[in-house]
This record gives structure tokens, sequence and C-alpha cells, in this order.
């Protein structure tokens, strides 16, 4: 074991990234341990899914992050089990090594939720990875293409037809970015479709979307998205997606894509710890963010619970991960010189979402904003928090030549081949991958017959 | 059929993109099919393979391109076969009509040859489209992530050695800006592994790398490489590619990493054709670029065979599809007015390759040039010829950040989930994408059963 106290965090996400920056001056050694090599911005996720951003505009590798940190270490790999009585969290992969560790922290977040149809997610893409936003790009950039070449109008309606299920800010975003590519951004680009009259449908289960906002500004939201030809549907409850599309109840909505923002879950990671969970498979933290009977082993963000005065959880958001990183490193440190730990306080800074290119809603406390101002107000934050200088200045060139422009930069189809498919027009739903070939040469032929 | 007459263009790349722009204001009615949505400018392809630049800032999707050019219509398609006598282009999918024509211009460009070996594919990876380029830039960063996380020696070294196959300009650049990556950009991102004692080799089956250009140049480009810490080996001719790495008749180089480059062979489109081709499946065009009986088919780029003055076919670049494609559009209207089609005439204005940051090596006529000023020569080239002026822009912008700060922002590890794997490390090796499971929900924790 290092001299140093070892502290391994898992997930490299606002909440573990946060972490390791906290303890970057510490007399302790950390670990990052990530599945992925870069850290994710999150909020605009939807962006590149809608074909406005690029992937690379939004993350950055973790590395490059904290190179100059020397207490820091990353590792690419992923965590196989945690053994808490053993300390030690062994990572797949016989060659490696497992981790000891002195204090862990685990951030390993959230992944989507479907409610026990986990059958639906070959349908319904969710949206919590890089893969997940150019995997979305691609079914809704396809589903326009196929319509442009389709003669049944029946199936060009259904190629037309753009589902999103789920109300809240994440919903909300991606209707508002769908219907804002349809009708501003694709308006000249076919000849024979008119984008604009793609119908972009947001089902929510409750009584009207943006629940965690006032109402004013659920108000205000529908309103907004509906200028932009999303229609609404609250009090909807879906009951089976398909390959045909959507169903509540005895409704069909016919669809080729349906898009999942309805819900999350922890991550898996949670299952072997051994210790009280919720309904979404959440750990309970103490006040503290330790685990029950484990005080050198904490947990913070989307996989944790965290009670709020009141008894509600808090949110599983980017402050409130990051918040809860920044404490964690303190209470490690406070541990580490035989001090009390502190309980964890959240200090709310408000919430937006936005709803197209010019508007947004924002709540600061009282405060409420709308429109374009909310807007102006959820840019300053996203650049203001985005990792590297050249990731925000490349975020603003990018929303600024889209602002006056109306263009997509980022408006590629790539990742899988076209499916020579069977009669009806399958290349707007499941990806080819599983039965892609391995990479082979390629070119815009016909396709060949791979080589084995 | 449509009252004008109707010229349908197979390939979207600089032949065909060219040749549906030079025929912007006749009266004609212009159908370009593609299989991808997108234009790529493939000669900075090798910087989306090494980290430096982004899919996005490299390609534009064609109906951007052509959506205010009122004469020309854009299918994202794949051609099935085309029937040169009943003058018809079939698309794959049983709803898509065919599509009749008036005039053909075939500029469905090539793809990777594995003289032979297809099985080879697999373990080495060319560079022909953005698929490929992202796939590379998976495998060359998984792999100093699993170094990193490597004890066993051996295989520590065979996952810090990268073979590039093929002393072309592809393959030179592909080893010049590995060698950076390896030396320059990750040199501080690691703590267990130092990155610049990657081994980077470029294998060439010829006496010397870029034969085609002077051998003054050669000389100097393997002296650039030498800097970059890459090791030209000429004269070497590869027998058997697999997980191990590449062996040269009896020695082998063990190696995790592979990269194609030592050949192109056209489209598969060109074997239905029942024109003759040349030993790589090029067509044999006329002087004119028709086909030989087919007065009303043209075909252009890398597909073809164009004797030069001497005989010999002309190279598979971009400034020969684009001449190419400028002379196809005047010969339809001269065809059309009844007029005779010209001969074409290629005038070359020189070719150039780079290597590394600042180097790279230039000819045009008796000129040569090479470092640092022929690297701004080739940049100027470049940008001029990108297709929209965000692009233009971007990559600038992106070269910039690149050059003073030593950073690659587009460090992205992106497409597929770490292979589970068995004993000896796979991440580097053959993607996932044949077990991997349908989309699922997806976290940073261990992986999941998949949904089913």
């Amino acid at each position: 074991m290092a001299q140093r106290p070892h502290v391994v965090i898992v997930g490299g996400g606002f909440g573990g990234l946060t972490c390791a920056q906290s303890l970057a001056d510490e007399p302790v050694d950390v670990t990052l341990i990530d599945s992925r090599n870069h850290h994710l911005f999150q909020p605009l996720l939807y962006q590149v899914a809608m074909a406005g951003l690029s992937p690379a505009e939004i993350a950055a590798p973790i590395r490059s992050v904290l190179h100059e940190q020397r207490n820091a270490s990353v590792l690419l790999a992923e965590v196989e089990a945690v053994d808490l009585t053993s300390r030690e969290v062994k990572l797949v992969g016989a060659e490696r090594d497992s981790l000891r560790f002195d204090y862990l922290v685990l951030a390993a977040g959230a992944q989507n939720h479907y409610f026990g149809h986990d059958d639906w997610a070959r349908y319904a893409v969710g949206l919590k990875d890089l893969d997940d936003a150019v995997e979305i790009r691609r079914r809704v950039l396809v589903a326009f293409e196929a319509a442009e070449c389709m003669h049944d109008p029946v199936e060009q309606k259904r190629l037309l037809t753009f589902v999103v299920v789920g109300g809240g800010p994440t919903g909300v975003e991606l209707a508002g970015a769908l219907g804002e590519l349809a009708r501003v951004v694709l308006a000249r680009d076919f000849r024979r479709i008119n984008p604009a009259s793609a119908q972009v449908i947001l089902l929510e289960g409750g009584e009207r979307i943006l629940t965690s906002f006032p109402e004013k500004l659920s108000k205000r939201a529908t309103r907004d998205l509906a200028g932009l030809g999303v229609e609404v549907r609250a009090g909807t409850r879906v009951t089976r997606i398909d390959e045909t599309g959507v169903f509540l109840g005895d409704q069909h909505i016919p669809s080729a894509t349906v898009l999942w923002a309805a819900g999350v879950r922890a991550s898996d990671l949670t299952r072997g710890l051994g210790v009280p969970l919720d309904r979404t498979g959440r750990v309970l933290v103490q006040a503290d963010l330790t685990l029950p009977n484990h005080p050198s082993v904490f947990a913070v963000g989307d996989m944790t619970s965290f009670l709020h005065q009141g008894g509600s959880p808090l949110p599983g958001t980017s402050p409130v991960a990051m918040q809860q990183a920044r404490h964690v490193a303190h209470n490690v440190m406070a541990s580490l010189r035989g001090q009390p730990m502190l309980p964890f306080q959240y200090v709310d800074k408000g919430s937006m979402a936005t709803i197209g290119r010019a508007a947004a809603v924002a709540q600061l406390g009282s405060l409420k904003l709308g429109g374009f101002l909310a807007w102006l107000l959820w840019l300053a934050v996203h650049i203001f928090f985005l990792i590297t200088f050249r990731n925000r200045f490349a975020v603003l060139f990018n929303w600024a030549y889209s602002y006056f422009t109306y263009k997509r930069g980022a408006r590629l189809i790539t990742g899988h081949r076209l499916t020579a498919g069977p009669s009806r027009s399958s290349l707007a739903l499941a990806p080819v991958a599983e039965s892609a070939p391995p990479p082979a040469p390629t070119g815009s032929g016909p396709q060949q017959a791979p080589p084995r």
C-alpha cells in the first residue's frame, strides 16, 4: 500500500471528478476509475442528440483534466465488484489488480430506467452518454431521410412522427430541440417531404411537464414548446413500446423514433454493496454522505438518495453531485486529521431547462424567469461550468453559428450502415450493430459480404 | 420521366459532389445518391483517427451543401445495382423506386484493399470513412489505457507497439500523427507508462516510402518521421496479420494496433457494370470519361482508371476526382446540346503529405518543398478546399489550439463498451460490436446482463 492514504473514486462524472479535484493539494493519493475515458457535460448531451454540438465539444478526456494534478491517477476500467470488508475494488479483467483503498468514494451515477420493461430499451433510446446521443441523432436524421424516399403515406407519417417519453427537463429539452430541428434547421434540405410537418409528441405521466418547477413555468414551457410544434400530452401512461411505435393503453401512436427520458435508476454498482437502497436502487447515504457502518466509504450524486430537509431526496442534478463531492473531500480530510465529519447541507442555486434555441425556464428561490432572458442565463451558467477553455469557446462559437445561420454543424449520420432492410423501412429502428460485420473494408458502393 | 433531363450521380464524395455543383445552373435535374448523409473531406480523415479533429469538423451533410441548389435532390440510399440497358439505378429496399436516368455519373470511390486477405480487415483497420477513423482512434487510445494497467511487461510492450502498413501519403500521415500523439500530446497524461516509449513502425513493401514523390522528398519524410519516433522499414512485405500482431515472413512484430494504409480497390459497384476493369476493379474509362459503348454513362474518381499521357493511370486523389467531375458536367451539357464531348486533360497541381504538426513534403512540378513551409502550404490548401465556412474556421481554431497547447481536443473513446475480456487484454482488439447487447440502459457501473 502507498505510504499516503489511498482514496479511490469510482466514476468520472460531476461527482467523481469534482471530488478528485477537491483533493488536489491534499496529502493523499487519488485513483479515479471510469469505464469511459472522458468526463461528459451531461446537461448538453441533448445538443449532441439533436445535432447541434459534436461529442468532443461537451466532453473532455479525464486524463486531460487531471494531468496537472500530481496526486491523481486515472484508470480506464470497469468495476466488477466492491468488497467493503477487505477494502478492495475489483476491476474487470483477470490481469488487473484489485485496488486497495483507505477511503472509497462511489460516484457511478445513474442509468435509464424502463420501469421493468427493459425490452423497450431497444426501441426507445435513452440519453445518458455520448453513444446514446449519437444513436438518437442517427435515428432522427435517418427518419427524415427515409421519409424523403417513402411513397407509402402511412409509413411516411410514421417516419415523421417522433415521440419523447418523459416531461422532465431532459424530455422537454429533447422535444424542443427536435421541434426546432424539424421546423427550422432541416426546413429547406428536403425536396419531397416538408420537415416542418413532422409531429413531435411529448408524453408525461403526471399532470404537467416539469413537475419540479413551479406551475407557472410549466405552463410557459408548454406554450414555448407549442411554438416549436411540440404537442404536450400530460396524464398519459405508456403501456408498450415496440417497432411500430408507442401504446397508451388502447391508443397507438405509430412512430419510428421514440426517445426515452422518463426515468433513471442508480448504477448497478449499488446492488453488491450490501447496504439499504431505495426503489430505484439508490444508496441511502448518511447525513455525512458515508454508507451506514462504513465511515470511510462515501457515495455522491445520482446513485445516492440524500434526504433533504423535509424528507424528500435531492434530485439527480450536477450541482447536487458537485456540492456533495466537495463535501466528501472535506470529510475525508477531517477523518484523516481525526476531526469529526460534518453533515452535508445542500444550497439550492436554482434549476433551468431550455426550450429550443432562444427560450428557457429558470428558477432560483422565488425568482422565476422565462423566455430569452432565462435562455441567456442558462447559456452563461453552462458555459461557465464547462471544463476546458477550448470547450467553452467551441460551444459558444457553435451556438453563435447555429443561432445566426440556423444551421446545425454536427448533423452527421455515423456509426452504422444503412440496414439493407425488409419491405418496410427499417432505417430508423434498432441499430444494425447486432448483426453488423466486424470492421470491414468500406466504400460507398453496395454492401459487400463481410470478411470473416 | 421528368421533363428535364435527369442526371443521376452515385456518390457524394469529391467527384459526385463537384459534379452536382457544376450542374447547378444548367437545365437538368440532378439526383445525388450516397449511402452516407455527409460529404467527407478525406485528406483530413487521419486527423480524426489521431484525435486531432472531430468528425463534424471534416464532414458536411450533403443536403446542407446542396440545399440552395434548386435542381438538385439528395437521396440517402444504397445502390443495389445499375442497369445500363434499361437505364435504371436500383436502390436497396423494396419500397424504393428505381431511378431512371438520362445521364449517369458514377463516383462511388474506393475501399480498402487487403490483397486477397480480407480476414486481415478485422485486425488492421483502414481509413476510408469516419467510422474507420473513430475506430482507429478508439483502438489507439484504448491501447495506451490498457498499457497503463498492464503489469506483464511483454504484453505492455505489445500494447505500446503500433504498426502502420503502407508507406504512401496516408500511411505516412497516420504514422507521423501517431508518433506525435505518443511523444507530445499524451506525454504527461499517464502515471505508470511513458507514452513516449511507444514504438511506431511504418512498413512499406517498396524500396522507399512515398514512391509517388521524388526520392529527395522521401528521404526528407523519413528523417522527419524519425524525429517523431517513427521507424520506417521499407522493402518489407506483410505475410499475415492476426490478433497478436504482424508477420513479415518469419519475423513477428507483436502489436495490439495495426493500421492499414497499404492499398485501395474500386467500389464493388464496378463489378456489375459489364465493362472492362483493371486489377483493382477500377473502370477503364474512355478519354471523355464515358464507359465504353455507353455515351451517357460517366465515371470519375477513385473507381476509375484513366490512362494519363504515357499510359499510367491517374492517382486516386481529390484534385483528380474534382477535375474529372467538372469535365463530366461539361460533357453532359455538350451532349445535351448536340456538341461533341471533349477528352479529359488532367492538370497536375502537385501533391503533398504532412508529417506531424509542423512538417510536410510538397511537390509542384519541379518545385519541392519540405519542412514547415510545406506544412503552411498544406494548411492553406486544405483550409481553402474545406466545404463550409464553419468547417474552415473550426479546423483552423482546432489546429491553432492544438499547435499552441499540444492538446488534442477530440481525444474521446466512444462507440464501444470495454470488452469484459478473457485473461489477456482484449481492449485494443476487435470491437465488441459482434457480441454487444442491443442498446440497453447504460451507466458507468459494471456491465449488466443485456436486456433481451
